[in-house]
């Protein structure tokens, strides 16, 4: 069961900008992002809610989108996001070193894009953007913006691949617009425990 | 649905020692992590099980338990891990800062600890180990440990709570060694966006 809602959800980067996504449902995606397990339980992460058009707008000139295909600049007019979750590290709760704040970012991000695939909502984790967000959100000095999810519902097909024996790990996008990403194999990814003759 | 699941999905420090895992299906929950999403489709991530009790016990020697129940050095025979999944950074597919095979980490533990939570079986990311672990494990230079995944059938109970007033997130275990979390509630972690008042 978990494993068919792990396998749907997939970084999706066109949307149907026609069909807004509920405030509620926004807040329900963090609630799960919040019940996520945190180093130290430090729980140093926060959110941001954008729905506001003219907001979303301005978020969405600050992104760069899908590093390896190098002739799309990202979603057209119609096919943009119509929400983002601004994910923050709170400085002033972050006891460890930031790395740990990473760690509780990935399984916050997932928990909520796991949650997003459940209701037919897709996203995309954007790590690259310019700085200036920070001031286009007027954020107070202990926050640091860690990620940007990117949010509505899919109009762009993913399906997975397997990595080919040269290892290329890069998605591409065929002419029918399907998105493809090649993952490695189980056995790609399992180290076997080495044991010495003597043993 | 997913919602139930995420809650579910606790640390969980003491198992049930006589209750072992299957190697398959430890490769299923490996499966799970290799399907989640990855910093620049990277994949850096690599993993190997351990089941045998010489091997386990050694590792578990390297390990340390639960920073703030510092009454208790870890679980008691009979309450150990059946089984680990060490979770290594393969120096040679990262392409990015190491930060990202944090954040990728994140993703794909809970990937595994939600496939796990749904057959029963309950875990604990450990980062703070002995680096002897290299030496036991007779690692390649390129790998690095970057988690172990405890895991075992419970033999505990956890429950979360809400952070106090005085924002103390520390877990602590009570008289029936009832295990309790506190989590920062939905409005904590909610930032508002601020508005310029002649916007």
């Amino acid at each position: 069961m978990i494993r068919q809602l792990i396998e749907k959800t997939r970084s999706v980067r066109r949307y149907r900008e026609n069909e807004g996504i509920q405030e509620e449902e926004l807040r329900e995606l963090i609630d799960l992002a919040r019940l996520g397990g945190s180093a130290r339980n430090g729980q140093s992460l926060k959110y941001m809610i954008i729905t506001e058009l003219k907001l979303c707008t301005r978020i969405f000139n600050l992104l760069k989108w899908a590093g390896y295909l190098k002739d799309w600049p990202g979603p057209d007019q119609g096919e943009r996001p119509v929400a983002y979750i601004i994910c923050l590290l709170d400085r002033k709760l972050c006891k460890g070193p930031e790395r740990e704040a990473y760690f509780d970012l990935g399984i916050a991000s997932q928990n909520l894009l796991l949650g997003a695939a459940e209701k037919g909502i897709y996203g995309c984790r954007i790590a690259s953007f310019s700085r200036d967000i920070n001031k286009i959100l007027y954020l107070d000095v202990n926050y640091k913006v860690m990620l940007v999810v990117a949010l509505g519902y899919p109009a762009e097909k993913v399906v997975l691949e397997k990595v080919k024996a040269n290892g290329d790990i890069r998605y591409w996008r065929d002419k029918e617009g399907v998105h493809h990403v090649p993952k490695r194999s189980l056995d790609d990814i399992l180290v076997p425990v080495r044991k010495l003759p003597f043993e």
